[in-house]
């Protein structure tokens, strides 16, 4: 299985070492095709090379994945976008958050049929909620 | 023309102040659909109504809009989510990005060939940007 993972990359990266958790679980399930995402050398300012070569890659990886799952609890404009792809594409979407004060889930995720959102205290609280959702994909 | 304006709401109100000025500027232009995003009393908890709820009726408007106007300097979940929506719709977009310290736009916004983005420092600079965007859609 091909799993797409989306994070905050210049949204900010308060949680890299959240993102690097769950990659770390979901290779239990397939091939992580964003495992850059996790990386703590990855600072905001982002990755080399063109914002159009980096769109491009992204989103021929996003197509070619059987699954997209994102950590959605830091605010992103590109986990935004990619879930609203994914969800053109009938991508199964799990997008995991976090609740801590004062922050709530965009509508535009939470409201979201084509989204499957769970919540989570820490990464331990993830085991059951990966397993669930891989088990549900064809692939 | 009806003109769709995003900005954030959940992902943080620290830019309602700039939404409300830029949606005055571009209702010289058209009819506004999303003028509460511009509202002083609209907080980070988000509209009243189910998620779902917000999340439809937000869609539908987007998709009977004729162009998106997006404030992008805060990151913002459901700002990415119509952006990408909006460009497999074919809209004419319009992201607009004000450089700040340590502040970078995601590259899956600025890559993106469907999406023209504007630096811009202070609303003064919006007049000629919205009205070079606004004079080349055909509506």
């Amino acid at each position: 299985m091909k799993i797409y993972f989306a994070g905050s990359i210049r949204g900010g990266r308060d949680d890299f070492a959240v993102y690097f958790a769950i990659i770390e679980q979901l290779k239990d399930y397939g091939e992580v095709l964003t495992e850059h995402v996790g990386d703590v050398e990855l600072q905001a300012i982002g990755e080399s090379g063109s914002d159009k070569e980096i769109h491009d890659r992204d989103l021929a990886w996003l197509k070619t994945a059987d699954c997209l799952v994102a950590e959605v609890t830091n605010p992103s404009l590109g986990v935004g976008y990619e879930i609203a792809q994914a969800s053109g594409w009938e991508k199964p979407i799990l997008c995991l958050f976090r609740p801590t004060d004062g922050r709530t889930l965009s509508a535009m995720i939470a409201g979201s049929s084509a989204v499957i959102v769970r919540e989570y205290q820490s990464t331990s609280d993830l085991k059951t909620i990966l397993a669930e959702f891989c088990a549900g994909i064809a692939f």
